[in-house]
């Protein structure tokens, strides 16, 4: 087979990541050792498989900047402070060009968002990468601490991603500028994790966008045991998705997944400090159980889609 | 698409793990929260893809075993003790037998071994499973701690599971009671946490052996800067590989992977305590760079084989 084995993928292309916080030992032995900070440790895990998340022939570097982001994404909608991650990489074969890219695009990311890369594994087989990253948190964000009349938070425009979708996936043609800009909202999205910190001691739950607004909101609704009410017209639409979808824009804003913006809540105390930092305010929670009513315009927003599902 | 969806999957067949030591909050948010105990961390990760780690129709409960003891045994050799691990599940699609089967085996062996499944992922795509495992350690037994003199020791049998994969694979006709020693040998490795606990604090280093004895020897060898002589007769053949594969029995001993036995160096005068747990010194350490010599009966033995190698 050609190619370097996998001990030499790793020593080549992953070793170089920056030894950051807590780590006492990274790369190379049977573990990593970690040094935890005091507090709670999160964790969580996500993988993206080749023509299901991304189309195999993307631009390596950035199937890697998103692989990480949506993890660091996780960690947000936690409050949790981005420590160490492990990259868990499966192959079709080992082609050098391929893994630089991919590997330059792993390690800028995860130094632009201060987490070290401590271990891994590499695998021959389809195409496919599992992020699992580890954070720090003394507040921790949970899904089910929202309370009645709480309002209903989002950390910023909605939609692009969905509306990118067919463009990354080549199935529209558009503008040079619209496809980067498409590839920019798929590719890399922002984890909030400076919202996050900010608002960390005042929010009440939070989730992040990664199935579509009204899904994720829903997880919140059911932990909680409350009902959202949602004033489709105070949805933040991206610019992007207006561009791009058009009339559909709202609709993917509501529904369409892959943002990673943050919903969340926050007694109605504090949301002027959650306006002044950028999040708007699209709801409210009520008694209920855990149901989530989109209202435009006062009239039941009827939405034909529920979220992505990935079975 | 047939099945449940992901949040069910989850739900319905995973959930039901039992919570242990240090899980604030485990499956169904962004992120598990985990409270670590005093010492360092010890994190593995390890990926098993269908058709090149066992074949896409074996027994799910048995691959689910595999998936978690390979990575158990990486913390035997961290000389870590059990704590958490997290599951990313492809899967070609939602099979409610296949999962029930898959899970029951796995939640078993956690419980055997006394660790807590705390998160995941679950995805649609080619059969692979992706665990992380996380561990504590007071005293890890790092690749690079060997000393000249030191001798190097095997925690028990090698070999069995080489023998075993060409009936894994049904490449081979074997008797009824031969296929379940083979099952048994490739998919329930015994991971060693209760001999690295009982040697973590005269240990100077250890690795699992999952690519080859000699190999992963090599890895000591060459993060402690030394040379092995390995003594060939002294290995410890498997009953197994000695039926199966008879004559080339002492050469799956050597260069088969997938035993997940502990190769680990003591100082000369704790090889007495070693040798009453079981485990069987099989040469010593010398000044060197990082080769590994092994000799039959004075002789140098030649090896056609030099480990798994995963590219």
């Amino acid at each position: 087979m050609p190619g370097p084995g996998e001990f030499q993928i790793i020593r080549d292309y992953f070793s170089g990541a920056p030894q950051g916080e807590g780590v006492a030992l990274g790369i190379g032995d049977d573990c990593a050792l970690l040094q935890p900070p005091p507090g709670l440790l999160a964790t969580s895990v996500d993988t993206l498989v080749a023509d299901r998340h991304f189309p195999a022939d993307a631009n390596p570097g950035l199937i890697a900047s998103r692989a990480l982001r949506v993890n660091l994404s996780d960690l947000a909608a936690m409050n949790a402070r981005p420590l160490w991650f492990t990259l868990a990489l499966t192959l079709p074969d080992s082609n050098p060009d391929w893994l630089r890219r991919f590997a330059d695009g792993l390690l800028q990311t995860a130094e632009a968002f201060g987490i070290s890369l401590v271990g891994g594994d590499t695998t021959r087989g389809p195409l496919s990468i599992t992020v699992e990253v580890i954070g720090s948190t003394h507040k921790p964000l949970r899904r089910d601490g929202a309370g009645v009349g709480h309002g209903i938070h989002v950390s910023g425009p909605l939609g692009a991603a969905a509306a990118a979708l067919p463009v990354v996936l080549n199935e529209r043609e558009v503008t040079e500028s619209e496809r980067r800009a498409a590839e920019e909202a798929y590719y890399r999205p922002q984890p909030q994790l400076s919202m996050a910190a900010a608002l960390g001691d005042i929010a009440s739950a939070a989730v992040d966008i990664s199935d579509g607004l009204l899904a994720d909101l829903g997880h919140i609704c059911k932990a909680s045991g409350l009902t959202a009410e949602v004033q489709m017209e105070k949805l933040p639409v991206a610019a992007l998705a207006q561009t791009l979808a058009g009339e559909r824009a709202l609709q993917l804003a509501a529904t369409g997944g892959d943002d990673y913006q943050l919903c969340f809540t926050l007694p109605p105390e504090h949301a002027e400090a959650a306006e002044k930092l950028g999040a708007v305010c699209i709801g409210t929670l009520t008694e209920g159980q855990g149901e989530v009513r989109p209202r435009l315009k006062g009239e039941p927003w009827v939405h034909p889609s529920a979220g992505f599902q990935h079975f």
